[in-house]
């Protein structure tokens, strides 16, 4: 059996406490000899600022380039915020994403039927909603340069962020939505602000290219990025898999997540290009939510995102997507048995913490 | 009784015919004594193009920038979209937008209590919503250059947009946030994404500054613009006036306008800055909604959304805060009686042509 390297980066405020359910989960698949998991810790944003100064050390990027797969857990927190922008804590998550070329950001937002009722939206609108979004990761305004803050005198700054997108960047991305979009319902949705952004043009143009050349058998739409979010939230369920740009996918993504009411349940995978040697790609696994700094330590935190992530992990980097159904299914047993972690607590369901929740899931199993 | 003078340009789709019940309610203003208005009527958009090859005439841009006001319709439709992007029919609402310094778009996002049904939300989480979108308008990256598409040889392109931001810019769009606070309930949330971007650290910074020095009776809030648009779907009644930049202010005040259910009764104004000297400001008000070509020409329109603008343009431009309540008034007591356009129908409602609509909202004044 292959032995898999992954680097655990549990982060701040609840990052630690989910975490430490996947290591739960990873210590029995060990033990069980299901799998063949080595890991190894290290810090990134808040707790890699307190310890060294920044936001992640030269010695866990060395460990992140390489391990197989990465599991993160969240960063930030009102302790950090008067820290310098470059030491910020989300600058360590941008430099993992950035130098391992993590560019296909992949989120589902799934309504589990179990939670529908948690949703700020109609029952009907979102029970059964299944999409994924495909988010660009980078590229665009996340990392165009100049990137600045000029002093212009007379009390006058000026900030400067560039938006930047080339053909291969928009063709590698449309590629992984068209083939996900082949495993699933067969549709894709491209947003972008082509009416008034140059890379909303080009973004148009190089998917409508990479549709009429490799991909004429999924069904490709456009939608303009703000008529895309306002039709989100009025009927999800028209989409299938959404791709659009860094900043665009970074709202978008957050507000599918917000309308399945499950927040705390929600996975995410960054991928990045399939290596022609070695067939292998680099990878990390983050849950949606952030790093809840409110009720961090206090046993509250729902660990299902942070779980289902390594379920991602399995699938995504591991090719055992067989055992991923299973923690999927795990996951929704255990919700379907009525068990809450307080943000998804609902009448007569049995409240859970962090752990018990996590043991409850590895039961299951 | 001063003579105001209007420039009417419908535009495209559904704009013509919106825009005759405005009309319709000018006229009718006029021939009763309440007010004196002299109006021209201009071409924008696909109308524009298909008579001159503009997106706007500089003959229409003249009478635009002599006018006290400009009530707009709305622009664009399949007709047009493969005409270049110079002349493409949202180039002349942003040259109108630009040359006349309309810095600040106001869009309020009311829940009308005969409609709260019709969002996609649950009732209770929209049920007297009110709230107000202040966006940046003439900045960031809607205008910032470079804005090109390079040829890179080899089949490669590079698109840049440029997001850029003066303290100027961010300071007077935060007083007219701050003002509008002081009318309602005191509060502005500011959104970027201070994380990422040069240009929301100091529009951060900026806002924080002139809270501090000339706002200290209002509360001010930060949120990133990712989360602040989670909220608004989860929680939308906890903010009062939001404020943010172009293209955040795109996104969000479209959400905003789709949780309320009732897009089709949305109005905005674009104002600049009030010269020192007339007192007077320049201005713009269009609806929220499109140019909705699937419907144009059928009488299924509503036209509340433009009437409704042209009531915020009697409060912002002419003073007539008490014509515009009436208006207002006119407006909820037809929708109360149960009449309804296509867009907001539901069971027991009288259905409305546009025409009949603005009638039954002329005959309520
Ligand atoms: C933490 C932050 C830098 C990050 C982003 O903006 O990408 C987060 O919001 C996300 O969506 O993963
Ligand atoms: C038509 C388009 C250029 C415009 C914009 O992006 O500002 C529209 O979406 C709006 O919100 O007024």
């Amino acid at each position: 059996m292959a032995t898999h390297k992954l680097l655990l980066l549990p982060g701040d405020g609840i990052g630690p406490e989910v975490m430490a359910e996947v290591q739960r989960l990873i210590d029995w698949l060990n033990a069980q000899g299901i799998a063949k998991f080595e890991t190894e810790q290290g810090l990134v944003g808040g707790a890699a600022y307190d310890a060294h100064k920044v936001s992640i050390s030269e010695g866990d990027m060395a460990k992140a380039t390489a391990a197989d797969a990465i599991i993160f857990g969240a960063v930030g927190g009102p302790k950090w915020d008067a820290v310098p922008y470059e030491v910020r804590p989300e600058a360590g998550l941008l430099r993992l994403r950035k130098d391992l070329g993590l560019f296909a950001n992949l989120r589902p937002a799934v309504c589990y039927p179990a939670l529908a009722d948690a949703s700020s939206l109609k029952r009907e609108a979102v029970e059964g909603l299944d999409i994924m979004i495909v988010r660009e990761l980078t590229g665009g305004v996340y990392f165009g340069e100049p990137k600045t803050i000029t002093d212009l005198g007379n009390g006058q700054k000026r900030a400067v962020d560039t938006q930047v997108y080339d053909t291969y960047e928009i063709e590698r991305i449309g590629r992984v939505a068209f083939d996900l979009a082949r495993k699933r319902r067969n549709k894709v949705t491209s947003m972008e602000k082509r009416n008034v952004m140059k890379s909303g043009v080009l973004w148009n143009e190089v998917m409508t290219a990479v549709h009429a050349r490799e991909y004429k058998d999924v069904t490709l739409e456009h939608q303009l990025a703000d008529s895309g979010g306002m039709n989100l939230v009025k009927a999800p369920k028209q989409f299938d898999v959404i791709v659009t740009d860094n900043l665009f996918g970074d709202m978008l993504s957050d507000i599918a997540a917000m309308l399945t009411g499950s927040l705390g349940m929600l996975p995410s995978a960054s991928l990045g290009e399939v290596d022609a040697k070695t067939k292998k790609r680099r990878s990390l696994f983050e849950p949606v939510h952030g790093s809840a700094p409110d009720i961090a330590g206090k046993g509250l935190a729902n660990p299902i995102a942070m779980i289902s992530s390594f379920g991602m992990a399995l699938r995504y980097s591991f090719d055992m997507g067989e055992l991923a159904d299973k923690v999927d299914a795990a996951i929704a047993a255990v919700l379907a048995s009525g068990l809450r972690t307080a943000d998804i607590k609902s009448e007569g369901a049995t409240a859970a913490s962090t752990t018990q929740m996590g043991e409850a899931i590895l039961k299951e199993l």
